[in-house]
C-alpha cells in the first residue's frame, strides 16, 4: 500500500505549476486503470512504494504579494507563470501560498520563525526549493528552517546546498534527506548534445566544432540573458564528459528571451566533424520541449527519493538521485546509472514474511 | 613492422574512389609524422599490424566498357562516379580495370576462369565485393572464384553471402576469411536515429512517432527509389533494437534522387514524444555526409580484419567485424562492441620473446 | 444582405471535411461579432456579397459504400479521411451522401441520370469537383451532368476541364460558371519556394542548385508516390516562373507517405547560391501545414466567385479565380494579382441609387 | 570605355578584405571573357560605365598599430579579420595602411590634417567609411576631412551622416556625393524574413508569432552581444514594413558569438501563422552566408554610384542607392526599386551622336 508524501514548496513558479497539474493528470490516468507502464513521460512509475500521484502539496512559500493567501491551484496560473493549462480538474488544495523568507533593508533574513512554524504545522516531509536562480542566501536560510522543523530538502537550483559539506553533515545528523544540487532536465539540450557527440566519437569521426543555442520565453531565459556565465561553463563541462575538446564547443544558455514561446524551450545544436579522407560530416538538431515539464519529470523522482529514504531511516544524500542532478555532492561516478537503479530498488518497501 | 595487404576489388564505383584516394590522403598525413591518433575520421589506426595506408589494390573488375583497361587511378573518376577529388597525388596503380563476371544471354555466368586467373596472378589476399545492390548471382559467383583462387571475401552489399552457411563453411574449410553482409555506415542515419531514440527512451519519455528520410545524388539513391523495400525493412529493424515500436517509425531509404547532391547524402530525422504531464517533445535532425566516405571509413577496417585474420591462420567470419555490418552471420550480440574490441586486439602481431 | 450559396460536392474527402468544419468555425466567430477583418486565415471576407459562412452544402456524391446515406457531418470523419476535428458543433446537414458516378465493367459511366436528378432536386448553384487525382473520365462526366442540370463547376484537380475549350464553350453557352483547373494551395511549398528563389535572384545572387521535398500522411501522398511524374513537372514549371534554371531545381511531390502525419504536409526546401566573390549562400526551409486547410482556404473563394459570377449573369471562367489556380485556361498573365482584385470587386452587389 | 574609380577606405576590416579580394576574383573572370551576365553574385555588372573590377584602392586608414604601414593586400588578412582567402593572386597595392583619425586623452580628434593630406595625395574620388559600429565622432570627423579634401563619402554603418541635413547640405554645396546610412545586406536575414512575412500575409494567412536569431564569429557579433539594442529596433522596423504586428516579432541581432563560425553568419527564422479553420502553419528557415561578402556585394554598387554621380556633376545623395541602404536620408519610397533602376540607368555614359 502506498502512503502519500507531504511536500512543501519554496517558490510558486512554472515548475510547481507543472508538478501540481501533472499530479492530477497522472491521477486521472491511474484511475482509468492505465497500467503504470503506459504512463506517458514517466521513467519510474513507483519509488519507495509511492505512485506518481502519491504526492500532496501541504505548504507553499513565495513573496509575490499578488498570490499570497491564494489557493495553490489558482496561484500557479498567475503571471509571469506561463506553463500551459493541461486541462485537468483540480480541487481546492491543502496549501494556500504563505509569505516566505525575505531580506530586510539591512540584508537580514526575515520571517524564519513563521516559515518554521508553517513547515511544522503542515507536517511536510520534504521541502522542494525552486526559487529563481541566484539567491544563495535564500537557499541557505530555507535549508536552516528545514533543519529546525525536521523537514528534508530538495534543491532544484545551482545554489550550493548539498555540496556544502557542513550543511550536508547537519542533515545527516538530523536524520533528514538532502538532495541536490541543480536539476538535470528530463530531456535537456545537454543530454541530447552529449549523446550526439558521444555517437560521433564512438564511430571514429573527428570533431571540428560544435555549438548549442537555447531560447525560451519564461523568466529563466530572461534571467540567463544577463547571468548566463556560470550556466555556460557548467553546460560546457557537462558536454566535455564525452571527451570532446572544450575549445571546439560553444554553448549559449540563453540566446534569446522570446516572450511568445512562453514556457517552451528550443535548443539548437550543430556539430561539424570529419570522416574518411577528411570529408565533412555535419549534424543540425532542433529540440523543442516544455521547459517546466522537463523539470517536473525529474522533480517527481527526487522528492519521492527524499521521502522514501527518510522513511527508511536513511539521511543526507541518496545515490539514486545522482543521475538526475547536474552537480551532486559526490560528482558523477562512471557506473552512476546502474548504481542509481540499484539504489532505487533498495528504497522499495519489503512485504513482511509471515 | 607492417606488411602491406593486397586487395582485389569487384566494382569500381564511388566506394573504390573514396577508398583509393583516402589511402593516399592518409599516406601523406602519416609521412608528415602526424601521430596516428590524430588521423581524422579513423577509429582504428592499426589493425593486425597494418596502418591505414598499408593497402595496395592489385586487381580490379568491372563491366563498364569505358573503363576496362584504364589505370585504376583514372577509372575511379569516370561517370557515373561522382565522389569528389580529395586533391591528393596518386601514382600509377598496380591494377588496371579488368573485365569482370557477367551473364550471357542464357543467363549463365561468363569469364569465371579469367577472373580466377587474374586473382591468382595479382596475389590478392582479399576481394572486396562492392557491385550495385541487387545482383545476388554476382556475389555468389565472385565468392566461388575467390574460393578457387584462395582469396578472402568481404561483402559490402545486402546480398546473402556470409549468411549462407554452406558458403561460410566452404571458406572455413579453405582457410579463408569471409566477412559480411552489408556495411553499416561509419556515421549513418540509422546509427544517429537509433542513438536518438535510445536517449529518449532512457530518459523516460514516451515515443509517439518518428520518421527518417534519406536523399542523395549517387547511383544508390537512383536504384533505391525503385528497390527500397528490403532496405526500408532492414533499416526499421535496425532502429527497433532500441525497443521502439515499429508501428511508430517510418523510414524512407531513398526519398529522392537529387542529382546535384552528387555523392552527398542527407538524412532527415523527426521524433515526436511526450514527457511529464503528456506535454510534447520534438526533435528534428539533419545529417549531411559524404556517402562513400561513410562506406570507406568502414571498409578500411573490414579488409584489414579479413587479411589479418587469414594471416593468423583464422578463417570464416571474424567477430571484430560484427559491429561494422548490418547483417553479420551470427546477428548482433548484446556485448558486441566490447567483444569486437577484444577480437581486434587479438589480431595484433606479438613481439617474439627472446 | 447576403444570400447563402447552394453547393454540391463530388468526393467527400479531407477537403470537404476542412470546408464543412471551417464554415461552422467561421460562423461561430462571426456570431461573436469578430470583425471580418480579424478572421484568421481569410483573405477575402466577402465575395459577391457572401460572407465566409454563406455556403450550404446541399448535395454530396461519393462511391464508398460505407458512407452512402450518411449525413455529411458524420461522413467527413470516416477513414481514410484524417483531417482533424476542429471542435465545432455541426447540426444535421441538408445533404446525405448519395451514390455518385462510377464505371461499369465495360468502362461505361453509370448513374448519370440519378446524379442529374439529385443536382436538380438540390437546387445547387455550383458543383465542387474534388475526387482523387487521375480520373479524367469522372471530371468529364460530372461536368456533363452539371451542364444538363444547370449547375456551375469548380475543378480542384489537375484533370483538364476548364482548359478544354469545347467544355468551356458549352458552359458559356449554358450561362454557367466553369472555374479550374487545379487548386493553388493557400500557402503551399511552391508559393514559398518561388518567393525564396525570386528574392535570391532579385538581390543579384546566382542560383547553384535547389530541391524541394514534400511528405504527408493522407491519401494524396500515397497516390503521388506512384504517380508523381506529372505533378513533379507542373511544380517545376511553377518555380521556373522566377526564371530559375530548371536543370538546377529538383522537386519531389511525394518524398514519403508517413501515415502518422495524417493530413499534415511537410515541405522541405534547400537553395544553394553564390554571392560576392563566389562565396556560398545556403537556405534551408521547412514548412508545415494542414494540407486540406490549404485547399479549403482557396476553395472558399473559388465557389463564391463561381456563384457570384453566375448570379451576375456572367458565364464561363472568371478572372478573379486566376491566381488561385495552378492551370487556369488562359495561363497566368503578368498583372494577374491586380487584375484579379479588380475582377473580384466587380462581383460585389451595388446598392441601388435612390 | 570604363574609367577606374579611385577609392579611399577608413577601417581595414573583413569588409575591405572581401572587397579587395573580390575585385581580383572578378577581374580574373572578366579576363577569361566570361560574359558579364554570368558574373556570380553580381546584380549590376556595369554602373556609370564602370565594370565590377574598375575600382582601385588608393588610400587606407586604420589605427591598429600592427597593420600601419603594411601593404593593403597583406593587412586584410591580419587578425581579428577572418574573412576567408578566396585564392586569388593580388599584386602590391597602391595603398599602404596609414594611421587614421583617433581621439586623444581629452577626447579631441587628432590627425585631421594628415588624413586630409593623404586623401588629397591619393586623388581618391570617394571614401568608404567602414569602421566598427558605434563611433559617431569618427564618422563625423572623416566626413569633415572628405569635405576639406574634395572627396565623396559612403557610410556603411548605422552612424548618422547622410541623415544629418547639415552635413548633407555641405556635401551638396561642395559638389560631392554623400551615400548612406547603413548597408542593407546583399541577402540578409531581414530581407529573407520580410519576404517570408509578406508571402504569408499576401496569401491571407494570419501571423501569430515570429522570431529571428543571428549568430556569427566575427567582431560584429562580439560587439552586438553587448550593443544590440539599436540594431534590434532597426531590424524589427525593417520587418514591420510588411505590416506585420511588431508585438508578434522578436529579433535577436546577435544571439551568440560563436568563434569557429569566423566570418560566417547564420540566421534562423521561425514564423507561426494560422490558415483556414484556424489550423496552424509553421515555417522554419536557416540562412547561412559569408557575412562580409554580404556587405561587399552592396558596397561595390554604392561606391560606383557615388563616383559616377560625382563625375556627372551630381552631388549629395543619389536615389539609385536607396534600396541598398537600411536608413537612406529620405526613407524608403513605395516605388523605390523601380525608381532606383531608372536612377541607375541615368548614370550610364551616353555615346556622343555623330
Amino acid at each position: 500500500m502506498s502512503r502519500v508524501m507531504r511536500l512543501a514548496v519554496a517558490g510558486v513558479g512554472n515548475n510547481i505549476s507543472a508538478l501540481l497539474q501533472g499530479l492530477y493528470f497522472y491521477h486521472e490516468l491511474l484511475k482509468q486503470h492505465v497500467g503504470s507502464a503506459g504512463l506517458p513521460g514517466i521513467l519510474h512509475p513507483r519509488i519507495g512504494g509511492m505512485n506518481v500521484d502519491d504526492v500532496e502539496i501541504v505548504a507553499a512559500f513565495d513573496v509575490r504579494a499578488e498570490i499570497i493567501g491564494q489557493d495553490l491551484h489558482a496561484a500557479i496560473f498567475q503571471a509571469p507563470n506561463n506553463y500551459p493549462h493541461l486541462g485537468v480538474t483540480m480541487p481546492q488544495q491543502a496549501a494556500k501560498v504563505a509569505l516566505g523568507l525575505d531580506l530586510d533593508q539591512s540584508g537580514a533574513v526575515v520571517r524564519r520563525e513563521q516559515v518554521v512554524d508553517e513547515l511544522r504545522r503542515s507536517e511536510a516531509e520534504t521541502l522542494l526549493y525552486s526559487l529563481p536562480t541566484g539567491m544563495q542566501w535564500a537557499a541557505d536560510a530555507y535549508a536552516q528552517c528545514c533543519l529546525e522543523a525536521g523537514v528534508g530538502f530538495v534543491n532544484c537550483t545551482p545554489e550550493i546546498v548539498a555540496r556544502n559539506s557542513e550543511v550536508l553533515a547537519a542533515f545527516v545528523t538530523a536524520g533528514l534527506s538532502l538532495i541536490g544540487d541543480d536539476l538535470a532536465s528530463h530531456l535537456g539540450t545537454s543530454v541530447v548534445h552529449r549523446s550526439l557527440l558521444r555517437t560521433i566519437s564512438e564511430r571514429g569521426l573527428t570533431l571540428r566544432s560544435s555549438y548549442q543555442l537555447n531560447i525560451g520565453g519564461n523568466e529563466d531565459f530572461r534571467n540567463l540573458l544577463q547571468n548566463g556565465g556560470s550556466k555556460k561553463k557548467s553546460k560546457k563541462n557537462a558536454l566535455a564528459q564525452s571527451a570532446a575538446d572544450l575549445d571546439l564547443i560553444e554553448v549559449v544558455p540563453s540566446a534569446g528571451y522570446i516572450s511568445h514561446l512562453k514556457d517552451n524551450k528550443i535548443g539548437m545544436i550543430n556539430v561539424e566533424a570529419v570522416g574518411w579522407g577528411g570529408t565533412p560530416v555535419s549534424v543540425d538538431l532542433k529540440l523543442k520541449v516544455q521547459d517546466s515539464s522537463n523539470a517536473a519529470g525529474v522533480i517527481i523522482d527526487l522528492i519521492r527519493i527524499a521521502a522514501a529514504a527518510q522513511r527508511c531511516g536513511l539521511s543526507g544524500f541518496h545515490a539514486a538521485a545522482s543521475p538526475m542532478l547536474k552537480s551532486p555532492p559526490f560528482g558523477h561516478p562512471d557506473d552512476e546509472v546502474s548504481a542509481a537503479e540499484t539504489a532505487l530498488a533498495s528504497l522499495e518497501p519489503r512485504v513482511a514474511a509471515e
